[in-house]
C-alpha cells in the first residue's frame, strides 16, 4: 500500500483514451493504474470466484486471493455458501493458510481465536474485562450463487444489476446442474501480462489461427458474414448454417434457451451469454469434437448441444456443454503478472477413468491457455515500449472493444466518486 | 534512494494511530514507512550488531549490512572493537566484501586504497600533487561494547541513555562472560514480514501453544496471575512458585542480579531485563531442560540458573544461561522481508563434540525461530488486505503494545525535527 | 511507466554534482535517475546496437532491447541494414520475439499484420473499409553503419555530429574490414551495477592490478609519464617507449591513422581513438599477445599491429586488432542491473578450431569482463550506503571524468529542453 492519494495524472489518463483503439500504454504497465484496477474495477465489481462444486460439503471452504486481499469461501450447515474476508481481528494474521480445506469452525492458526462458520467470534483467549466478542466477528464479503457459481463483490455496497440480471441467465444455465456438479481437474496459470491484455484476447478469435486444437471445434468462419466470407471459406459456412439450424431446433426441442444476450458495456455487471453449434462432432471441446465424458451433466437426450458460452466482466468466462463445463477466472498479481484458473466440472457420479479421462477432458483448453499465455505476454512486452500507440480495433474485435469501453466507463465513474 | 522528500501523509499516518491496538497496515506495508523505519529507527538507535566474541583476535572482523548500511566491526590492536562505514572514500566501493574474516590493513579491492585499523588513509597510489589522506578516512560510526554484546548507532549523535542504562544492565549480563565466549552457531533466517512484527511477535507468548519445543523449557501459565490462572494450570503454577522461590535463593547466593527492569517506551534505548527460573530441569533451551554445554560459560556453582532475558529497542533479544547463551538481532531488509540471526555462545574451552552437540545445543530455538517465521508471515499476509483493521492488544500483549508505543513516539520525535 | 511527472528534485540533484569527484548516490541508485537516463541519455543519443557481422543476408534480423524499447535491425533487399521498433501497429504486440533470425516478411505473430523490410504494411486481415495501411507501418529507428559498425538513435532528431564524426573515425577503422567480417562468439553478461559504473570502471586501467589476464598485453605503465615513472618500471617504460616507435613506423608504412583524437566530453557524441601497441608479442589479447586468429581481418603484412582503440559516449568501446575485433555495447536494465554484450569478430574465411579457437580467441575479455563485474558490483554496493559520499579522481582517472562531465552536460541539456 502506497500512503500517496492517487494522483490527478490518472484522471487525465483515463480521460485522454481515445475511442475505437487499444489503451495508452501506462493503462497496462503503470502500478498506480494496476492500484487503480484493483480498487475501482476489482474492489467494486462482482467477481467469480468459484464453482459451488467446488466446496460441496459444509464445513469445506476455499481461499481466494486478489491483490491483498483474502477472501474465505466457506459452506455453512445450512448448506450455503458464505464470504469472509481472511484476516483475523486480533493482530490482523491470515485466519487459513491453505487453499482450500475442511473445519469445524474457522480458527486462526496465531492465537487461536475461533470463529464460527457465520463469522462471530465465539473464543479468544485471555481478554480484558470488558472485551465484547459481538465487535470483532470476521468482516464479510458479499457472495451471490448463480447456477452453481460463486460471484462475489468486495464493496460495501455491490451493483445492484446483478440481482437483475441473475433470473435472465439462469434459465440457460441451469439445466446444466453446476451446482451438483464436481470438480474434475483445476489448473493454475500464470501469465506474463496486465489482466487486460489477458480479457482483451478472450474477446476475439481473430487470433485463433494460433489456436490449432481450439480451432478442430470451432466453426473457422470468425468475423465474417454472409456477404464477406471468402470462396475458401464457403463450404465452412454452410456448414456453420447447417449446424446452427439443427442446433437451434435441438434446443427449443429441450426448451435451452440460446438467444444471444449482449450488454457488455451498458451496466455495471456486463456480460454477454449465447448458445451456439460447435464444429466437428459438435459436442465438446476435444479434438474431434467426441464428448470427453460420457456421463453428462443432466438427462440430455444427445451430447450434441454445443457450447453455452457466458462472458461476466471483468473476469470470468465460461463454456457449458452437455458433458462438461469449464469456467475462467482472471485474478490481476501485478501490472505484468496475471492467474488464470481453469476449473473443469462434470457430473458428480461420473468416474474419471471410466466416465472421463483427465488428460482428454482438459487437452484442448490447456493448449489454448498455453498459446494465449504467450500471445498476451508478447502484447504486454509491446506495450512496454515507449514507441507503442495505440492502434485500431476491426470489425471482428468488437467485443474487445465492448469490454475496454467497460472498463474505461467503470474508471469514470469511481473517479467521479 | 528516492530523491523525492518524504511526504506528509506519513506525519498523518503517525498522528492516526489508535493506542492499544494494532498499527494501521501502512506501517507494515509501505515502502515508504519502511524508508522511515530505517532512517528514523535504525539510522538513529543503539542496534545489537554482533556478540564479541565474533570477532576474538586483533585483525578479525565482521561486516553487518543493514538497508544500504554496510558497516566493518574490526578489533584493533588495542583489542577493542571499532566500527566503520563500508565504503571506499575514492569512488565509494565496498571495502570488504565478505561477512568475515581477518585483515592487516583494511585494504579496498577496487583500487586498494588502504587504510588502517583505525580507519586512517595510509595510502592511495597515483594521486596528483596536494591530495590530503587525512581527509579520506573510512568514516566511522559509533560503538559500544557491553559485557561482550556489540552495539552501534549510526547517527551521527546516538542517544545518550546507553552510558546510563549500560552500568544497570551489566551487573546481570557481566557474570556469564561472554566477552571471552565463542561462538558455537550462527543461523540467518529471513523471515517474510515486516520487522515490527517479528519484533512483536517476540514481545508475547500469547502464541506459544504454537511453540512446542520452547514450551518444554517455559512454565505454561503465560499471561495468568494467582487470581486468573485455570484449575487445570494449577499444578503448574505451584511449580513455577516453588521454582522462583528456589532459584531467587541461588541468585542471591551468587549475587545474580534478577529484579525485573523494564523500560520498554519511556527511553531512546527502550530495554527489559529480568533473570527467571526455566521450566523441566530448568538449566537450559533443551527437551529436558538440562544444559546443553558441559562447560559452563563462568564458574557457576550449578547449572540451573534459569534464563536471564534482555530485550533491547528496536532490534535485538538475549537469553543467557548457566550453560550457554543466545543472541537475536534482528534487520529489516524490505517491507516484507528481515533477516533474523541467532547466535549461540559457549565457554571458548568448550569442546564441540564433547562438552556439547550443536544440533542439541541449537534446536530449541531453531524450532521455534522456524514456527515464528511462519506466524509472523500469516500475519503480514492478512495485513496486506484492505480489510484488514488495527485488533486490540489483550493484557498478555503487553510488551508488544510498549514496543509499538516505543516505535511510535520515536517516529514522532524524529518527524518532530 | 509512471504516470506521474518527472519531478523538480532531478534538477536540484543535477546541478548538485561537484566537478572532480564521483556523482552522488541518487544517480547510481534511484529509479527517477534511471528512467532520466534511459530518456535523456539512451533515447536521444547515438548507441551502438549490433556488428553488421551479425547480420550479414538480406532478412537476417536482431532484435535489441534497451529499457521498454525493442528495435528490430534487419537488412533489406538492397543489403542495407535497417532499424524498427518492435511493436505492431495493431494493439501494439512485440512483432518479433526472437533475438535473431531471417525473415521474408516481418509478421507479428499475434493477428498476422504482416509488414515489408522497409516496415510498410502489406497485410491485415478483416479490416474495415476506409483502413489505410499507409497509416501503420512500423515506426522506424534511425540507424548508422559506421565502417561495419551499427548505431542507432531513438530519437526523432539525433545528434548532427555523428555525420561529422564518421569521416574522421572511418579511416581508422575501415582497414579491419567489419563490415564483411564474421562472428566469432558473443556472450552476454549481466552486471550488478548500474550503468555509469560499468562505463567508468571501462574509462580507466587504475584498477587494472585485478585484471591478470589483460595486463599480460598492456604495458605495465598505465598512468605514469616519463617524469614518474617508478625506478621498478623503468625496463617497462624503456620498453613500451620502443614498442611504440617500432609501431608507429608500421602504422606510417601501412598507412593507419593511429593518433589520438580525444573528443569525450566536448560533443553530443563524444568518443575516443587511438592505436597503440601491446606488450608482449604485440599481436593480441592473448596471454602470450600472439595472434589468436591465424587468418588476419584483411591483408596486413604482420599481424603485430597492436590495438586501435575506441570509446564511443555513451555505451561502448571497440578493440580492433590485425587478427581480430571485439566489440563492447552496455545496456541499462534497471538502476543496479547493466547487460554487457561481448562480440568477438573474424575474418569471415576464417575456420573454427583451424584458424582460431574460440575459448583461446575469448578467453582474456571474458576474464576480464568477469573481473570488472565484481568490481563494479561491489562499487554499486558500497554507492548505495547512506554513508557514502563523493570522492575524487586522480589523474589517472581523467576518461573517467569525462565521461562524467559528458553524461552531467547532456543532462542539463535534457533538462532545459
Amino acid at each position: 500500500m502506497k500512503v500517496t492519494a492517487p494522483a490527478d495524472p490518472l484522471i487525465d489518463l483515463v480521460a485522454r483514451r481515445a475511442p475505437g483503439y487499444s489503451l495508452p500504454a501506462a493503462f497496462y504497465t503503470s502500478a498506480e493504474v494496476f492500484d487503480l484496477d484493483i480498487k475501482a474495477i476489482f474492489g467494486r465489481h462482482w467477481l467469480f470466484a468459484a464453482a459451488e462444486a467446488e466446496l460441496p460439503e459444509p464445513g469445506d471452504y476455499v481461499t481466494v486471493t486478489l491483490g491483498g486481499y483474502s477472501v474465505i469461501l466457506v459452506r455453512d450447515d445450512d448448506h450455503h455458501v458464505r464470504a469472509f474476508h481472511n484476516v483475523c481481528r486480533h493482530r490482523g494474521a491470515r485466519v487459513l493458510t491453505e487453499d482450500r480445506g475442511s473445519v469445524g469452525n474457522i480458527v486462526c492458526g496465531y492465537h487461536r481465536w475461533t470463529y464460527g462458520m457465520d463469522g462471530a467470534l465465539l473464543h479468544a483467549e485471555a481478554q480484558a474485562p470488558g472485551f465484547d466478542p459481538s465487535c470483532f466477528g470476521l468482516r464479510s464479503v458479499h457472495v451471490r450463487a448463480l447456477a452453481g457459481l460463486v460471484f462475489i463483490c468486495l464493496a460495501d455496497e455491490p451493483p445492484a444489476d446483478f440481482d437483475e440480471i441473475a433470473p435472465r441467465v439462469e434459465p440457460y444455465l441451469a439445466p446444466h446442474r453446476l451446482a451438483t456438479a464436481k470438480v474434475a481437474a483445476q489448473v493454475d496459470l500464470v501469465e506474463n501480462a496486465n489482466w487486460k491484455l489477458v480479457l482483451e484476447n478472450n474477446r476475439e478469435c481473430y487470433h485463433c489461427s494460433g489456436h490449432p486444437e481450439l480451432s478442430a471445434c470451432y466453426f473457422p468462419i470468425y468475423g465474417y458474414t454472409r456477404e464477406t466470407v471468402p470462396p475458401t471459406l464457403q463450404p465452412a459456412w454452410d456448414r456453420f448454417v447447417k449446424a446452427t439450424e439443427n442446433a437451434r431446433a435441438t434446443y427449443s426441442a429441450l426448451r435451452l434457451p440460446y438467444e444471444a444476450i449482449e450488454e457488455l458495456d451498458n451496466r455495471a455487471t456486463g456480460f454477454r451469454i449465447e448458445r451456439e453449434p460447435l464444429d466437428a462432432a459438435g459436442e465438446s471441446y476435444t479434438l474431434d469434437g467426441r464428448a470427453a465424458c460420457s456421463r453428462l451433466l443432466a438427462d440430455f437426450p444427445t451430447p450434441r448441444l454445443g457450447r453455452l458460452a457466458m462472458h461476466t466482466q471483468p473476469n470470468a468466462w465460461f463454456h457449458l456443454l452437455a458433458d462438461h463445463a469449464v469456467t475462467f477466472s482472471v485474478i490481476p498479481l501485478a501490472p505484468d503478472r496475471t492467474l488464470v484458473r481453469t476449473t473443469w466440472l462434470v457430473h458428480s457420479d461420473a468416474v474419471e477413468g471410466e466416465d472421463y479421462d483427465v488428460e482428454r477432458l482438459t487437452k484442448v483448453w490447456r493448449a489454448t491457455n498455453e498459446q494465449d499465455a504467450a500471445l498476451v505476454a508478447r502484447a504486454h512486452k509491446g506495450i512496454g515500449s515507449p514507441a507503442y500507440v495505440p492502434g485500431p480495433y476491426g470489425p471482428t474485435e468488437y467485443q474487445v472493444e465492448a469490454f475496454v469501453n467497460w472498463y474505461h466507463k467503470r474508471l469514470k465513474v469511481f473517479l467521479a466518486q
